[in-house]
């Protein structure tokens, strides 16, 4: 029996949008987070790898946190990135988000050394709670070691939740693979676990899994909504079927600028297509492709007509 | 010919020493800088690598540095490390330090996402020159392609040599690889390489290197500047040789915790020892069997009479 959860079912790792001279567009920003919960989204995880989170300044980071808070959106459903090499910097941006009212933090290791001292790692863990010192905080560890480089063994994880039970409460794997997810969901039942990609949506919610937390997310909520909640009806593995289908079609692309050129285009916004370095945006002719690909093989295409 | 260089000789990043409660510790910070600088170093590179440069948040390594502008130290023979992942921190960073009069900057590439696009690195560098908009800013670009994992393509320092002629002066190269080394020699003569390691300071000086920016000289800079000053005399090679077996000697330790227990033995000072998390410190007997071998050994120990 799970105990109740903090956060569950779908979650955006919100895209950040930039104005003409670069910096972080908070309207569109807050505009983007509402239309994802009325997709359907249960939740939001704003600065996450897909946010383009660690290309954001700690004060940037902060500023759009608190435009969020002033939204309709309720604090409570957020989940922000709050990682960060730098001890000091994950301590501010973490009791940031605990002070404005977050739900919980998505928490990268620090993942500038490489394979680092797990002791460190335990320690650096053990040092934002400390200094950070507030009840509320739920920390969910964000393991994504194709990018990070620097992830969470199984030892460690444990090693956590022993020490933290009441804060470290969730992961979010973006591994890519299924046999971790599974055997953390098989060490720890009732931590709150995501995988990272919805194409294991289904798989996890039959294995205790509490939803995912994906990028796709941002263009196809309303699909992945509609598995996590029919997963234990007669459908669901067709549904499954059809939301892997277009997470494939759509990862087949650079992801975070298909991402952004999707938004542009259906959103008839260009300034939605920018990215910060070191990203670049797809050329406008692969991004015509992908749309229309998408479209073509998946049906797929956005609305906004209901958006702000 | 060389036109003249900003930026020549001996170079330390240089430890952090950290306090009681965990923040780095200015006093002795300041005092370890001007014991370098009085032990033969030619000039400072702070918050790089070994100095836990990215384990600081945005605000301590500001603070630090205003410290050491304030000390005896000549603003101008300051290279600190201002890379980040995030754009917004490193304009910041580095306007901070142009603005404090430092004769340079020793700037890591985004180094979250793997396998960027090299556009993207450009375009960042571009950014960050135009965010800083100051002729004085001079950078040195940092490639450490074992821990950073994102590096400098030779095509890309031609592209940034070629688009910002005054100011991507330099290269710090921690590949290890000497053939890189001598291919950006090769390929741009007058171009401030420094290798960084001091096992290639001879060969690289050789070569047209402008000196060695290296770990090891928090603790051995007095022999490697002997190096620097005798490079064409008839006893460079021992002498260099002999640097080498101490630097052999060293980074048979994991460096960090290595170099700061050895000062923290020297000085008395059982606070130096200190690391920031994802680091640990040696264990004491580890460190004192350390400290034992390279006396043995290598007729190795540290005078601190003379300093502050």
């Amino acid at each position: 029996m799970h105990k109740q959860r903090q956060f569950s079912g779908v979650i955006a790792p919100v895209l950040t949008p930039f104005g003409e001279d670069g910096s972080p567009d908070a309207e569109r920003f807050v505009a983007h987070c509402e239309w994802l919960m009325q997709e359907g989204c249960t939740a939001l995880a704003p600065f996450g790898t897909t946010s383009e989170g660690n290309s954001l300044g700690v004060d940037e980071r902060m500023e759009l946190l608190e435009e969020l808070a002033d939204s309709d959106i309720e604090a409570g459903t957020l989940m922000p990135g709050t990682g960060s090499c730098s001890l000091a910097d994950a301590i501010v941006l973490t009791r940031h988000a605990v002070e404005l009212g977050c739900g919980g933090v998505l928490m990268l290791p620090p993942f500038y050394y490489k394979a680092p001292n797990e002791d460190g790692l335990f320690r650096f863990f053990a040092e934002v709670i400390e200094g950070v010192g507030d009840d509320r905080l739920k920390i969910y560890l964000y393991h994504i070691p194709p990018v990070a480089q620097v992830g969470f063994s199984l030892p460690l994880i444990g090693r956590l939740i022993k020490a933290f039970p009441e804060t470290v409460v969730g992961l979010k794997d973006s591994s890519g693979d299924w046999n971790n997810t599974a055997a953390i969901l098989d060490a720890h039942p009732g931590f709150e676990v995501f995988p990272g990609s919805e194409i294991f949506l289904l798989q996890g919610l039959r294995k205790g899994a509490a939803g995912c937390i994906s990028a796709t997310c941002n263009v196809s909520a309303a699909a992945i909504r509609n598995v996590y909640d029919h997963w234990q009806g007669a459908e669901a593995d067709q549904l499954q079927a059809a939301i892997t289908a277009l997470r494939q079609a759509i990862q087949a692309y650079p992801m975070i600028p298909a991402l952004k050129a999707i938004i542009a285009h259906y959103r008839q916004d260009l300034a939605w297509a920018q990215l910060r370095p070191p990203f670049v945006g797809l050329a406008p002719a692969d991004a015509a492709k992908a749309i229309q690909t998408l479209a073509d093989a998946h049906g797929f295409k956005l609305d906004f007509a209901k958006a702000a």
